[in-house]
C-alpha cells in the first residue's frame, strides 16, 4: 500500500469502528522506547522512522507528534504522507491533548490499543475524553488491523549473564524487590519492563534492535515469582537456571488473564507509568494498585561495583575501536572514496574486532555536513553522503559488550573550518567538560545540574532542545532511568531522579545549524563520591569514555586556563588508556592527537 | 515563669487532656512565615527566638526542629531550655514525622492547635498517627492557655496603597482571579494568606513587625467578595473604598462559621499548603476542596510595570542609605565606638532619611567576626558586640518605601584579612556575580539554576546550607514565592515555581565557619525578557541593588576576565546611580571603592 493509502485505510477502519480519533503511540505492550518490527505500526502509517513520535488521526486531519531530536528529519519524511508535523514543546503547538480535546467531538470516540498506551497516559487521555461527555475504545488495534505483511513478533532465545558480569544473583535481587514490596505493603508486584525483567533474572535476548531483551512479564508475589514469556525463547539451559531461581515459567498471553485472577484485597504494585492500561483494566474492583517506580528501575541504575569495573574495562576496549576510527577516518578522507555507511561499517567492523563483542547499542548516527544537524540521523546505502575533506562528520556510537554498554559521540574535523564552527565546536566542548568536573551536594538531581552544562551555549543563544544526558543501562537500553541531564522536570521521562553514586549518564551537549552542519561530544560519567564534612556527602562524575577529542576543532583562545587544563588532563587519560592497543603508526598520531593545548 | 517551668506547665496540660504528644509550629492562623507577638507561643515555650521552628513535646522529651540558618542560635538559646535541638536536614536527624512516628503509642493522642497548622501538614501527621491507630485533637491551644501575660492580637489600621504605586486597581485583580476560578470550576475561594489579601485589596498595615499587612480571611464567590478583619482595622476611608471595590466586611472570627455555612455542592478553592486545617474541617462533607496554589500567589510575583519602575527608585534610595553607612563605617571603624547595635541604629535612621520610607522590611542582621557566621544572628542592646577595626561585619538589611521593598547584605572588610577570608570572599562574589549574569530559557525553575550559584563553593567544598535566594514582595513579606534559588524542591517552600519576567529573586550566597566569620553578598535580581529566537525565549536578570561590594574583600588574582569585567560594570552603575546623591567627600571615596579590578 502507498503511504497515503495507509491513512485512507485507517480512517475507513475508524468509521466502521465509530471511532473519531485514533491514537498510535510508538510502542510495544512494554512501553519500550525502542520496539521490535512487529510494533512499528506508527511508522507503517506514517512514513516517519524516528525512534519517538505518536501519531493523531481524525476524519480530516493526522499529526505526527515528536520532539526536538527529530524535527527535521520528521519534517522531511512525512512530505506527501498526508500527516502534519507537531513540533512537541514549541510555543503555539498544542499538546496532543489538547488536540484531542479541540477535535474531538461532543460524545465522540477516541481508540487507541490498550496494551500500546500506559495506564497513566490513559487516565490523561480519560480526562480529556470524558470533559466533552466521550468514551475510549481501547481493545482494537485498528492500525495494525490493515497492516499486510506485517512482520511477526520477536522471539529470541535468552541467555545467562554470568554472575562475575552481573555482580548480583535473580536471588539476591528478588529479594531486595521483595523488600521493597513489602514496605510499600504490596502482595503482588507487576513489572512489564522488559529492561527491569532482564535486570531482574540475569537473562538477555535479542528481541528490541541492539537492546538485548525478550518480551516479558514478571509477576512476584511474596512466595512465588511467574515469568510470561514466549516458549520458544526459553531453552533447558535457561529453563532449569529460571526453576533453580524458584522462577515459574508460563505463556507470554496469559498475562491478561492472571492478573485478572488476582483475587480481590491483594495490593499489587505496580508503575502507572510503565505498565498498559489493558493489564490495569483487567484487575478485578477488588484489587488495590499501588501506583509507584519499580524498585527495580532505581536498583538497576546504581551500578554494582563488578558492573562498574565491567564496565570500564568496555569503556577501554570501545575507546581503542573509536580512537583507530579516528585514525583511520582523518589519514584516508580525500585519499579514499568513503561514503557515511561504508565509514560506520568501518567503525563497526573495528568494534566487532574487540574481545566480547556483543551488538551496537543502538543503530550508529553517522552524519556528514549538513545531515549532523538531524540529531538522530541514520545513514541509508543507498542514499548515504560521501564524506569528503571538508567540514565536519559528527558519529554517534556505541556497542554492547559483555562487560557492559557504551556511547559517545565525537565530531571530527575534516577540512577547513569557518571561526563561527571553531567557537560553537568549542563552547560545546568547554559545556561537556564544564558538567563532568562539577563537584555537587547529594541531594542533586540531573534537573539542579543541567544549567552547568547548557550555560555557556545559553549565552551565545543557542540551546540544543534535547536532554544534556541519559543514564546507560548494563547491557540493556543505552537509555534508562531514573538519572539523567534536563533542565525541566519531565515527568513521563523519568529522568528527574536524584544522582546517586554508581549511576552511569551520559553528558552530550551539541550545536545543530538546520541545512549547515552539527556538532555534538559526548563522554559517559560515573557518579562517585568526593569528601564527606559538616556541609554533606559530596559528590563528582568519573568521565570513562576514551577517545580524542578533535583538537582541529577547538580553538585555545576561546578556552580559560581552567579549561585548557581540563581538556589536557582528559587526553592524557586518553593516551594513558588506548595507546597501549595501537599500533606504532597510531600511537604517534595519537600522540599529537592528544597534545596539550 | 522560667523557662522550665513553662515545659513542665504544659505537660501537666497535656497529661490532663489526655494528649500524648503536642505540636507547637511557629505560626498564625494564616500559616505567615513572620508572626504576631500573640502568635509566638513556641518562643514562649522553647526560649529559642529565631523565626523559624517547630517544638514537638511528649512526657519525656522535648525538641525543637529548626533549620541550617538558626542550628548555631538555637544551639546557644536552647541551652538549659529543657529542648533538644533537631537540625533539620542533617543525616541522622529524624523528621517531625518520623519522630512522632517513634514515640507516638498505640492509640496514642497527637495535638496541636488546628488553626496554626496547614491542612496539607495536617494530612501527614494523620497518616503518621493513623499508623498507631492514634487520634488527632486539634481544637485546644494548651502551649496558649499556659501562656500568663500574653500579648493582645495585633490591630493596626489598614491604609490604601494607590494606584500609581500598586499599578492594578483591587476590581481588576478581583476579576483576574474570579477568571482562575472559573478555569478551575470553584464557585468559591478562600485566601488566608495575608500577603495575598493586601496585594489583592491595595490596603497595608502593620500586624506583623516589618510585614505591612493585616489579619484577615477573604472568601470570593462568583459575585460575592468578602473581607473578614477586625473590625477596628477598618476606617471610614477605607470602609467607603472597600465599599467601592463590592467588598462585604465581615467580623474576623466569623471565618469558620462562614465556611460551615457554604452550602454542600460548593467548590471551594482553596490551597491545603496554606489555609489551616481547622478551615477545612469546618466544611459540610459535600463541599469539595479544589486543592492548588492560590491563584494570586503568582499574579502578585509577577510585578507589573509600575510596581517595577517604582521598585527601581526604591532601590537607588536604598543604595544612597547603604552607600553612605559603608562609607561612615569604613572611615570611622576604630575611631569613635560603636557596636552592632549602634552600627544598626546609624543604618537605620540613613534608610528613615529616605523619601517614602514606610519601614524596615525585616530586622537587621549587623554581625560582627564570629556573630556573622549565624546567619540570622540579631544584636540585642545589652550584649551587641563592639565593631573594632578588625575582620569583617556582616550587614542584611532592607526597607520598605511607597515605593516597593528592598533586602541587600554586605560583608564589610574593617582590618587586615587573611588569605582565607579573601578566597572565601572573593569566592561569594563569583558565585553572586554568576547567577546574576546568567541567561537562560524560559521554562527553568530556581531549581534549575541554583547550581550555577553554588558551584564555585562546591568545588571548594563548601556550601551555604540555605536556599541561594527568595522572591521579594512589594511592601509586603519580603520573603515570597513561588519564585526562589533552591537546589532541590521542598514542596512546603513553595518556592520551585517558574521564573517569568518582571518576578524578583535575590541572591545571596555565602560562606559562613562557626566561631569564624560569616561573608555574604546579596543582590535583588528582576527577571527581564533576553532575546527571543528559533529556540525559544531567553530571560537574563537586571541586578536593581546599589551598594559597593567592598573591594578590601576581593582578591582579583582568583577572578577570570570575564568575572572582573562583571564586577567592574556593576561598580560603575552603582557610582552612576548613587553618587548624585552623596556629598563631595562620600563621592570621593565612592570613587575609590568603585574603582576598576
Amino acid at each position: 500500500m502507498e503511504q497515503r493509502e495507509r491513512l485512507a485505510a485507517l480512517r475507513a477502519e475508524m468509521k466502521q469502528q465509530g471511532v473519531d480519533i485514533y491514537l498510535i503511540p510508538t510502542a510495544d505492550f512494554h512501553n519500550s522506547e525502542y520496539v521490535g518490527e512487529y510494533f512499528k505500526v506508527r511508522r507503517y502509517i506514517t512514513g516517519f522512522t524516528g525512534s519517538a513520535g505518536t501519531a493523531v488521526v481524525t476524519a480530516d486531519q493526522a499529526g505526527l507528534w515528536t520532539d526536538g531530536r527529530y524535527f527535521i528529519q520528521a519534517a522531511a519524511e512525512l512530505e506527501g504522507s498526508g500527516f502534519e508535523l507537531y513540533r512537541m514543546g514549541v510555543e503555539g503547538v498544542p499538546t496532543i491533548g489538547e488536540f484531542i480535546g479541540q477535535n474531538l467531538p461532543q460524545h465522540g470516540v477516541l481508540g487507541f490499543d490498550g496494551r500500546t498506551v500506559d495506564a497513566a497516559q490513559a487516565d490523561k487521555l480519560r480526562a480529556v475524553v470524558e470533559k466533552k461527555q466521550g468514551t475510549l475504545s481501547v481493545t482494537e488495534d485498528l492500525a495494525g488491523k490493515i497492516w499486510t505483511e506485517r512482520p511477526p513478533m520477536s522471539c529470541t532465545r535468552t541467555w545467562i549473564l554470568k554472575e562475575e558480569y552481573s555482580g548480583e544473583s535473580a536471588a539476591s535481587k528478588i529479594g531486595r524487590i521483595r523488600e521493597a514490596m513489602r514496605e510499600a505493603g504490596a502482595g503482588y508486584h507487576l513489572i512489564s519492563s522488559l529492561c527491569d525483567n532482564a535486570w531482574i533474572l540475569n537473562l538477555r535476548a535479542d528481541d528490541i534492535s541492539h537492546v538485548p531483551v525478550f518480551l516479558s512479564f514478571l509477576l512476584i508475589g511474596e512466595a512465588d515469582v511467574r515469568l510470561y514469556i514466549q516458549e520458544e525463547a526459553v531453552d533447558d539451559e535457561v529453563r532449569a537456571y529460571l526453576g533453580n531461581c524458584g522462577v515459574e515459567i508460563r505463556p507470554y498471553g496469559e498475562i491478561y488473564g492472571a492478573l485478572a485472577e488476582l483475587p480481590a484485597g491483594t495490593a499489587l504494585l505496580a508503575d502507572k507509568k510503565q505498565v498498559s492500561c489493558r493489564a490495569i483494566s483487567s484487575l478485578q474492583p477488588g484489587v488495590t494498585v499501588i501506583d509507584r517506580e519499580n524498585p527495580s528501575e532505581r536498583m538497576k541504575a546504581v551500578k554494582n561495583p563488578t558492573e562498574l569495573a565491567n564496565t570500564r574495562r568496555a569503556h577501554q576496549k570501545d575507546g581503542v575501536a573509536m580512537t583507530k576510527f579516528m585514525y583511520w577516518l582523518k589519514t584516508n578522507v580525500g585519499r579514499i572514496p568513503m561514503t557515511e555507511y561504508t565509514a560506520q561499517e568501518m567503525l563497526d567492523g573495528l568494534r566487532a574486532e574487540q574481545e566480547h563483542f556483543l551488538d551496537l547499542s543502538f543503530g550508529d548516527i553517522c552524519a556528514f555536513g549538513p545531515n549532523a544537524a538531524m540529531m538522530h540521523y541514520s545513514a541509508d546505502p543507498e542514499t548515504a553522503a560521501q564524506i569528503l575533506p571538508e567540514g565536519m562528520l559528527l558519529v554517534d556510537s556505541g556497542g554492547h559488550y559483555l562487560e557492559g554498554t557504551t556511547d559517545i559521540t565525537r565530531t571530527f574535523v575534516l577540512g577547513p573550518v569557518t571561526p563561527q564552527m571553531k567557537l560553537h565546536y568549542t563552547t560545546v566542548v568547554r559545556c561537556n567538560m564544564a558538567l563532568a568536573n562539577l563537584k555537587f551536594l547529594y541531594g542533586c538531581a540531573g534537573t539542579s545540574l543541567d544549567v552547568i552544562c547548557r550555560a555557556p551555549l545559553w549565552e551565545m543563544g543557542i540551546d540544543y532542545r534535547c536532554g544534556t544526558g541519559h543514564g546507560v543501562g548494563h547491557i540493556l537500553n543505552v537509555h534508562e532511568g531514573p538519572n539523567g541531564f534536563r533542565y525541566r522536570i519531565v515527568p513521563e521521562r523519568k529522568d528527574s531522579g536524584v544522582l546517586e553514586p554508581g549511576m552511569i549518564t551520559t553528558d552530550e551537549p551539541g550545536v545543530y545549524l538546520e541545512g549547515e552542519y552539527g556538532i555534538r561530544t559526548e563522554n559517559e560519567l560515573i557518579c562517585v563520591e568526593d569528601e564527606k564534612n559538616e556541609y554533606g556527602q559530596f559528590l563528582r562524575f568519573e568521565n570513562i569514555t576514551y577517545c580524542p577529542i578533535d583538537l582541529d576543532g577547538i580553538d585555545p583562545e576561546l578556552m580559560t586556563q581552567k579549561e585548557k587544563k581540563q581538556l589536557n588532563e582528559y587526553h592524557k587519560r586518553v593516551y594513558e588508556t588506548v595507546s597501549p592497543f595501537l599500533t606504532e603508526e597510531e600511537r604517534e598520531w595519537l600522540k599529537i592527537y592528544t597534545r596539550e593545548v
